[in-house]
């Protein structure tokens, strides 16, 4: 048995454990990632966040006095990025001492990722570009008529549909798409009401996952379709060239959208095809826990 | 915000966060419980396992230098006794030193019960007494035909119903009985299929919960009517006061039964009436939590 460090946070509920290994002494694997993030046995997450200095990840060619975020799936499979836990891990580090923001980089194995704390608490991630793909696809979610969705790529594939009603929707069974060749890796589908001007209420079925409280690159390819439809109103029906009301940055410039999702609200920057993500990012607890096994760990 | 400390723990995987509130100090209020029940934004349980002083519950009239067990849902509601949770609680009182065992009296909302710590790391729980019903009802789980059940009283209605396939049984949805009014307030189903002599693996579905990891009362229901079935089977099916193999204690003489529930395996103890339930209770972690608001708390 060993004892290690923990802390829990998350970011709109999306929760992780978070674990300080500066040096990569302890033997995280699969094992021990199921072991974490067990809600019952163990401490419960969506997945792990391990601190550990960039210099002992091997595919990482960068400034190895970084932090790298060493991310993984509840399963134990090792995953690239995430916004919601690059928030929780920004805040991880300074609460370590271990950055001072309000600017931390932070390495990933999607490259070097900047988060910023902001002077509210929230903090920001660049999520780096965004791309709204060409024609709509056919998503259908339960038992309801097939809908139109646009595809976009934040990195990682989704299919954004807007709706008027977002309770009654079904979301305990994957969404199904056509054409189906359209996402061969499967698809992450958002669907989305619109509020108000910049204002979206989205609830998003994750790959792999089934429905969630928030996803951080599903919130950005909220943001993105949601900004190419206003485009596409304004063009293409009637509008003329006269920016629909609430969408005046509708020809490219900065815009800013606010996203609710159920666990929470973040904000989503766009500018010149980048996006950034705003949000919340809380540290629940901190404390040691007992870990099976008798790999070298702490003592 | 309030930092409180907690532990967490289990057994078999029925999941408790921990409180030391000696003097009862803390404010734990339904808030306070959901909160810290809450997996996602909180530590996450099945529970709350508060440990304060017995005098200071007023409706405690015994002696009041023993610890309470201050149980509750993670709802934020009251609850009275629960054999997972005074297991991880009498475990918990031993880790803080409060207790030295091996027996540990625990005064709960059910009055006073006993647990002991075995040398082999299990703590055993007197669970009072056990009474098998009179006449199988009928149970229907998911789309299935209506089996018959034992109804069974561990201070909590149980119906038990031994089957032969626990895997294909649809627990997604509440069990339904018949006559109606046979359980006037709800009733916890147990299906058991009986894999040798005295061992028994089991499914659950708990009132007002769904189906869970593990239940104390039902493992102890599970084995009452596991016995009670093999004296009506001895009497009224030819063994004619030939006790079946396996079942020599069919009489009334203590017996002891294995249960597997698909968060671990626990032994239940029948005697004279009266259960025991045997089984491993684990601590998890230990820590601080913030906690929203700004009641008393230790700061």
């Amino acid at each position: 048995m060993r004892r290690w460090s923990f802390s829990k946070g998350h970011g709109t509920e999306n929760d992780f454990v978070l674990l300080l290994d500066r040096e990569s002494m302890l033997e995280v694997g699969p094992a021990e990632v199921r072991f974490l993030c067990d809600r019952r046995a163990g401490i419960g997450g969506d997945g792990l966040l391990r601190a550990v200095l960039a210099k002992h990840i091997d595919d990482w060619d960068g400034d190895g006095s970084l932090w790298f975020m060493d991310y993984r799936n509840a399963d134990g499979s090792v995953a690239e990025m995430c916004g919601n836990g690059a928030r929780v891990f920004a805040r991880f580090l300074a609460d370590q001492g271990l950055a001072s923001g309000p600017t931390v980089p932070i390495a990933t194995r999607s490259g070097l990722r900047e988060t910023t704390l902001l002077p509210d608490g929230r903090v920001r991630v660049a999520m780096g570009p965004v791309t709204v793909g060409d024609g709509p696809v056919e998503v259908t979610v339960g038992s309801d008529a097939p809908v139109a969705a646009i595809p976009v790529s934040v990195g990682n594939p989704h299919a954004v549909s807007f709706v008027d009603d977002l309770e009654r929707l079904d979301l305990t069974s994957a969404p199904r798409w056509a054409p189906a060749d359209a996402f061969p890796d499967g698809v992450n589908v958002e669907l989305v009401r619109e509020l108000g001007p910049r204002h979206l209420a989205m609830r998003v079925f994750e790959r792999g996952v089934g429905e969630t409280r928030s996803c951080g690159t599903g919130t950005v390819a909220a943001a993105a379709a949601a900004r190419s439809r206003a485009a596409h109103l304004a063009g293409s029906e009637g509008f003329g060239g006269v920016v629909p009301p609430g969408d005046e940055h509708a020809d490219g410039g900065p815009v800013t959208y606010r996203v609710d999702v159920p666990g929470g609200t973040v904000e989503v920057e766009l500018a010149d095809g980048e996006a950034s993500l705003v949000g919340p990012a809380v540290l629940v607890a901190h404390g040691e826990v007992s870990v099976p096994g008798s790999g070298p760990g702490k003592e």
